[in-house]
């Protein structure tokens, strides 16, 4: 849909014909296509929305759009909305509201819903409980296949997910059915017979990225959430859990590039914020880069002597650079995955440093050979290439050691990438570099 | 379970133990237990799986794993793996095995399975139809409830879903339906009147990362696929799409640190096959870094004058690079989300240009004041101070602006990450460098 031809029939108030395009459109492309309108017309057009389509559109807006429509709803409105919302998006909702539009939500929801509201809020960030639903299916193991099917038709409605139950003994998890079974087995089978009693569960307080890799790992549905007792509190379903993914992955690649990672996406963060986010890293690595230069100065007699050797300069920080940012990104990544543990680092660093041989003799190669053709300089042609071997070698020993030694003291190993990795590298590269040329130019 | 217990289990002959432990374990632990051990006790382990579990656990289990297998596999055996396995899992099977083993599979499944296949296998390489799979519930408009029911008690067992149904005419998709609908309605209602005909779908052909960012854009389970003719062949599952965004964000990554992404994981990958995927691009980024070398010799006048210039060439280069591959990586970012668009270019470029104004100050002030306290040299201040702004803010302006260009020519952004940025940054940084030095210090 057109979000001009759609204004343009709003504005004209043809209200018939605005009516029966959202009748026909997916919630998601609604929200997507209402986030064009302004204010006025926004509160036109969420009206005439299909009732049974509301809230759905709702959760699919941005916080901007849910506040201004929050703002506008009448109290009978809010009270709509809000019975048809799911929990999980309840509280993603009030997270991000005002304090007055808290109060006035909170006033509209039941006393029993409020306090789930409560509940839910208080659990820390990115944890399980924070993106749980409590609006899950319960059976007991007693009940027969076809009371199993009745109680879900009774209350399945209203639950996010159908498509695995879980079956309780005093608020304990005891057993998990899926609608799959239900739907293919027998009537009179009897739960406890076809439940499944090796569970894959989290507690309310496991990183939501944990659960997201479980949701992955085993191709789940839907994971039951225990709180600190072992009691089944709420379960988070696998669409939450994409978003958490995909979250999770922006978040890495973004430290990875010596950023602080922002919750919102680059439209909607600031120009201060973008800039307060990028600039303590960039102090950080100023001030060491200044090292490097420190350092150079040592040298100052070798360059004064052959001022040629300061063109390789940017070459060879720059080859080390990207040869230990390459080895820290599969690292990283690998980390992230699970694909490889800390007790691997040996395994890891002998695969690393046959690589960084192979790589490094190839660069080399080339790199003496261009100089030996330009310059027709056989020493020069020899003092690059050792350096450059030997800065490779380092660089990929630093880019795979640097990741997995934060990985073991709890420090995130995305910081431990390219920026980091490259002014740890430049020091090095430099004396090696300079050690050798002052070697063989017999420069001190 | 410790597989050091396991295999001592294994070999001392304790079957019934064994059998028990696989009774109750997942199949996707069972799988990466069955991982550590040798080709002898595998073979042994393989056969204690309780039967109902045995295909899962074999699609869970590594490439390597499951050529072994087969192999050692009788007639009758690969048979009954082969009857139990999904479509999608065959073909995924098939594209790795030796050319013997797969004659031998094709021999062993029925001719209509065997159709399918060879249908499958035709797709291209990362379209949705190389990872659909052809087994779906499908059902007719006239249908009640009821009789739907009965239908998929019949059929749904052997389909890899059953919670979205899809209703055909002549093979031509007209509606959906969920199992929710089914499980909550009366048994009387009429399939054509809750069918969903608002339908969410692919082609054969679409790029699966397309399909996959589908998933997490509508919250969807199964996504149905259309051949050329609009005639339904498949569904995508949603595990399966998960799969694709880890290996969608784990290509991107490693294209974004100047490698070639590799099919298989860090370990899986050979130390041959890893030096090459890194080669070229260091290659290629060498050889632009020795053009950066090269415009430093026309300046060797002004460092031979000032050798204290050479010192903060690494502090430029770095900053410039680091402040050039946040900006890009945003982008980048924001580009494979669909959260940026070409159209934006200019309000990016406007945004960058503000970021990079309040950030290079900032830095220019903070290297300004560190360069006159420690060399008390007013005019080396202004030099290395004007220089940061200056390539901070062209450094920004290219990290924004080359992905968004890739974009446009159909190049992946992610080859415009940090290490080809950080090359161009540098050649840029050093001409602005000693072109202010230069005219400040009067040199030429």
């Amino acid at each position: 849909m057109n979000a001009k031809i759609f204004t343009e029939l709003l504005i004209k108030g043809d209200f018939k014909a605005v009516h029966s395009i959202l009748d026909v459109m997916n919630v998601v492309d609604i929200a997507l296509l209402l986030e064009e309108l302004n204010e006025k017309e926004l509160a036109i057009a969420f009206r005439l929305i299909p009732k049974d389509k509301a809230a759905d559109v709702f959760s699919n807006m941005s916080n901007t759009m849910q506040t201004n429509l929050v703002e506008m709803f009448t109290e009978k409105e809010l009270k709509e909305i809000l019975d048809d919302l799911y929990m999980d998006d309840t509280v993603d909702l009030l997270e991000e509201l005002p304090a007055n539009l808290v109060t006035r939500i909170l006033n509209a929801v039941d006393s029993s819903k409020r306090n789930s509201i409560n509940l839910l809020l208080n659990y820390p960030e990115d944890s399980a409980g924070s993106i749980m639903t409590t609006e899950y299916v319960s059976l007991h193991q007693s009940m027969t296949v076809k009371e199993a099917m009745a109680h879900i038709k009774q209350v399945g409605i209203h639950k996010e997910t159908i498509y695995t139950c879980y079956v309780l003994e005093r608020r304990k998890l005891i057993g998990i059915v899926s609608a799959k079974d239900l739907m293919t087995m027998n009537d009179d089978t009897v739960i406890s017979e076809i439940m499944e009693t090796e569970i894959i569960s989290a507690t309310t307080h496991t990183d939501q990225e944990e659960v997201a890799q479980l949701f992955s790992k085993y191709g789940l549905l839907a994971i039951p959430i225990l709180d600190t007792g072992g009691l089944m509190v709420g379960i988070v379903t696998v669409d939450d859990a994409m978003d958490v993914m995909v979250e999770e992955a922006t978040e890495d690649i973004t430290i990875m590039a010596a950023m602080n990672p922002s919750e919102k996406s680059y439209f909607e963060t600031s120009v201060f914020s973008h800039a307060k986010n990028r600039i303590v890293w960039l102090l950080v690595l100023m001030l060491s880069a200044s090292i490097t230069g420190a350092i150079i100065t040592r040298y100052e007699d070798a360059f004064s002597a052959i001022p040629l050797l300061v063109s390789f300069i940017p070459m060879l920080m720059d080859t080390g650079g990207n040869c230990g940012s390459q080895s820290s990104t599969l690292i990283i990544r690998g980390l992230a995955l699970n694909e490889i543990r800390f007790r691997d680092i040996f395994k890891v660093i002998f695969k690393e440093f046959r690589i960084a041989l192979i790589v490094s003799v190839v660069l080399a190669f080339a790199n003496g050979l261009r100089i030996f053709l330009v310059y027709h300089d056989m020493k020069l042609a020899v003092v690059i290439g050792l350096s450059l071997i030997a800065t490779v070698i380092l660089s990929k020993l630093i880019g795979c050691v640097l990741p997995l030694a934060a990985k073991k003291v709890h420090l995130d190993p995305a910081i431990m990438a390219a920026p980091l990795i490259t002014t740890l590298v430049d020091t090095c590269s430099i004396i090696i570099y300079f050690s050798i040329a002052t070697q063989v130019f017999h420069l001190n």
